[in-house]
C-alpha cells in the first residue's frame, strides 16, 4: 500500500426522518441560501422540511441549478451572496445542485479574478474563506455529499471541468433514504451506475497489496448490483434504497482511494461526451468504461482477474476468457438497470471521436490512465470500440 | 439498518516515514506535552523522530503511563499541564498511552469536581474546552487513534472504566507501520486480538440488512485473519505490517458500527478480567468472546452463520455444526497466535467468577447485549464455561 492523507470532516446524518432534524447543524444567526434544482424538491415534501428547519434562520433562495450545472448560473448565485451578505449554503438536491455549491463556496471571496480560473487553471490555492455548506441529498449517485469534488460545465464553451479541495467539504449532509421513492426511474438507474464506475476508477489499476482498500472496494461493488434492482423495482423499498444510499455515499468519500492507484479515465472522457452531447452523465461511464477495460487490459488485468473473480464470481476458463466474461458482465449489468452503453445509440459517431481527441490535444490531456500512459490514441481506440 | 449519525474528523497521516512528516498539524507557538509509556520509543527511534519535528515548540514530557492506563499516573499529568499552561497533547505510543491523554484532555478544565466523575457518573456533558491531541501511533490494536474513546483503570478501587465523546478525538493521528517491527510478538498477537474481537463486537448482533457495513467487518476479519500470521513470523514485513495497521484503525472507527445493533459484553467482562487478575486486555477478550457466543447463541444465531460462511468458508452441516465449527475457528485462531484463550491458563478460578457477578450487580450491570438481555446469570455461564 501507497503512503496516503485521510480526512473526511463531513458528518453524516443518515435515514429516515434525518430531513428534519438538522436545524441543530446551522449556526445560529446565520444567513442562510438555499439552493436547489429545477423544483423537484417541492413535489416530494423535502422543501417544506427544509423550510421548518430554518424558520429560525434568514433565509435567500437560489433555484434552477440546471444538470451539469453551470457557471454562468452559479455566477448569479455568487452575486447575490456577495449582495446579501449570505454566510452559510444549504445545498438541497442532487449531486449537480452539490457540485454546484461548492463552486460559489469557493468562488465568493476568489481574490484572483474571474473564478473560472478555479476550473480553468486549476487554482486552488487561492481560495479564500470559503463559504460553510451544508448539504440535503435528494439522490444518491455523485458521493458529493461526503467529500470535496466538484464539477462544473461552462455552456459557452462546452467546458466540462472539475476541481477538488477539503475547503469545500459539506459541514454536514443529511442523508434520507425514503427521498428515493420520489425519484425517476432513470435517475436512479443513473445514480446506481455513476457510483459503480466511481468505485471502479479507485480499484481497476493494479494490486499494490492493499487488501482492505480492495476489499471495501469490492463490498460497494456487490451491494450495488445486489442492492440495485431492488431499487430499480421498488423504489419504495426503504431498506435497499438505504443500502444504495450508503453505498453511493462510500463509493466516493476518499476512504477506497486511500494508498491505491486510481485511473479517472472513464470520468474524463465521459465528460467530453456529456459536454459535446448532453448525454446523461452516468451513461457516458457506461458507454466508455468497458472500452478502458479493453483498451488497458495489459495494464489492468490483474485486477481485472480480482474483479471477475471477487464481484462476478468469474473463475473458469483461461485468461482472456475470464477477461472477456468479466467485461460483459459488466455489461450487461448496465444494460439490465435499462442503460444503453453503445455511443451509435446516442447519436455519437466518428465525428465526436475527432473533436473529442483534439479537445484534449489542445488542453495538452495526453496521459491519463493510473500510470499515465492512456493516450489520445488509446481515447481514440476506446470510443471508436464503444460506438 | 438503523439510523446513524457518522462524523469522524480525525485526520490520517499513513505510511513510512509519516512519523517525520507531522510537524504542519500541531499549531505553531503551541505549547506541548508528549505523553508516553514505558520509553520503548527510546529504543525503536521515534523519540528522535518526534522531537525533530517539536524543535520550534516548547515542550514538557510525560513519561510512564502503563498499560491500562492509571487515573492516578494521569492526574499527575493533569497537574503539571494547569501548571505550565500546556495547550497541545501529543500521544506518543500505544492505545493505552492514547486513553490516558484522552483522559487528560477532558480533565484538565473540568468544572465538576473529580474528573473521576466522567468515568464513574458517566459525566461527559460537564467537558469544557478539551486540549487538542495528535498521537504518533506505535501498536496497532485499539483504534483509539481514530475514535473518542478512553478506558482508564483506577488502580486504588480496581476499577476499569471506559468514556466515549468526539471531544477528545485526535486531530491528527501518525500510523507508520514501520515501528511494528520492533514490537514484541506479544503485542503484535495482542492487537491482532484486540482488533478482532472489535469488529466481532459491532457485527455479531442480529442481522439489520446493512450490506455495507456487514461486508465491510467481514473485509476487516479476513485481512487479520490473512495478514496477522505474516506480521507474526516477519514483524519487518511492511506491507502486511501496512495492512494489519489499517485494519486495526478501521476496526474501530465508527464506520463498521454506522446504523447496527452492537454487542460489547465481551469488552465489559474482559475489562474486569484486566482488573482484577491483571491480563492483557486482547487475553481477556479472547477467553470471554467463545462463551459469548455459546452463551447468546439464540440472539446471535444468524450472524453466525454468516459470519462463519463468508469469513471462514464454513458451510456444510447442520446449522448446529456449523455454529459449533464457526466458533471453533475462532478459538483456533486466537490461539495460532500464542494466545491462550481459557480462564484457567490465566490463573482464574471460580471465586473471580463470583467477585465480577458480584461487582457488576453492584454497579447496577445487569443487561449486556445487542438486546440488553444479556444477564448476570449469562456473565456466570460465560465465565464458567471459559475456565
Amino acid at each position: 500500500m501507497n503512503n496516503f492523507h485521510f480526512h473526511n470532516p463531513v458528518k453524516i446524518l443518515f435515514g429516515k426522518g434525518e430531513s428534519s432534524n438538522f436545524k441543530d447543524e446551522i449556526p445560529v444567526g446565520s444567513k442562510v441560501m438555499i439552493l436547489y434544482g429545477g423544483g423537484s424538491i417541492k413535489k416530494n415534501g423535502v422543501y417544506e422540511k427544509v423550510q421548518e428547519q430554518l424558520k429560525d434562520y434568514e433565509v435567500i433562495e437560489f433555484s434552477g441549478i440546471e444538470p451539469n450545472p453551470h457557471y454562468e448560473t452559479l455566477m448569479k448565485a455568487v452575486e447575490i451572496v456577495r449582495e446579501k451578505g449570505i454566510d452559510f449554503l444549504l445545498a438541497v438536491g442532487g449531486g449537480s445542485v452539490l457540485d454546484g455549491t461548492k463552486f460559489v463556496s469557493a468562488a465568493v471571496h476568489y481574490p484572483n479574478g474571474d473564478p473560472w480560473n478555479i476550473l480553468s487553471k486549476g487554482d486552488i490555492k487561492s481560495i479564500t474563506n470559503p463559504l460553510p455548506i451544508g448539504a440535503v441529498l435528494t439522490l444518491p449517485a455523485t458521493g458529493s455529499e461526503m467529500n470535496g469534488n466538484s464539477v462544473i460545465t461552462r455552456s459557452e464553451t462546452k467546458d466540462k471541468l472539475g476541481f477538488g479541495t477539503p475547503l469545500v467539504m459539506p459541514k454536514f449532509s443529511v442523508l434520507d433514504p425514503t427521498v428515493i421513492s420520489s425519484l425517476p426511474e432513470r435517475q436512479v438507474a443513473n445514480g446506481i451506475v455513476d457510483a459503480f464506475v466511481h468505485v471502479m476508477e479507485q480499484y481497476l489499476t493494479y494490486p499494490v497489496n492493499a487488501p482492505i482498500q480492495d476489499r471495501f472496494a469490492e463490498s460497494i461493488l456487490c451491494t450495488l448490483i445486489e442492492e440495485g434492482p431492488k431499487v430499480m423495482n421498488d423504489s419504495s423499498d426503504y431498506e435497499a434504497a438505504a443500502n444504495f444510499m450508503w453505498a453511493a455515499t462510500m463509493a466516493l468519500n476518499g476512504l477506497i482511494s486511500t494508498g491505491v492507484p486510481q485511473d479517472w479515465s472513464t470520468h474524463m472522457i465521459g465528460h467530453e461526451l456529456t459536454a459535446l452531447h448532453g448525454i446523461d452523465h452516468a451513461r457516458t461511464l457506461a458507454i466508455v468504461l468497458p472500452g478502458v477495460m479493453q483498451v488497458m487490459l495489459q495494464n489492468k488485468k490483474d485486477k481485472l482477474l480480482q474483479y471477475g473473480a471477487n464481484v462476478w464470481n468469474v473463475t473458469n476458463g483461461t485468461e482472456e476468457v475470464k477477461v472477456n466474461t468479466t467485461i460483459q458482465k459488466t455489461v450487461d449489468f448496465f444494460e439490465s438497470l435499462g442503460i444503453k452503453t453503445r455511443g451509435s445509440e446516442y447519436g455519437i459517431t466518428e465525428a465526436t471521436v475527432d473533436e473529442i481527441c483534439n479537445r484534449f490535444e489542445q488542453r495538452g490531456v495526453n496521459a491519463l490512465g493510473e500510470k499515465g500512459d492512456l493516450t489520445i490514441d488509446n481515447v481514440r481506440q476506446i470510443l471508436k470500440m464503444r460506438l
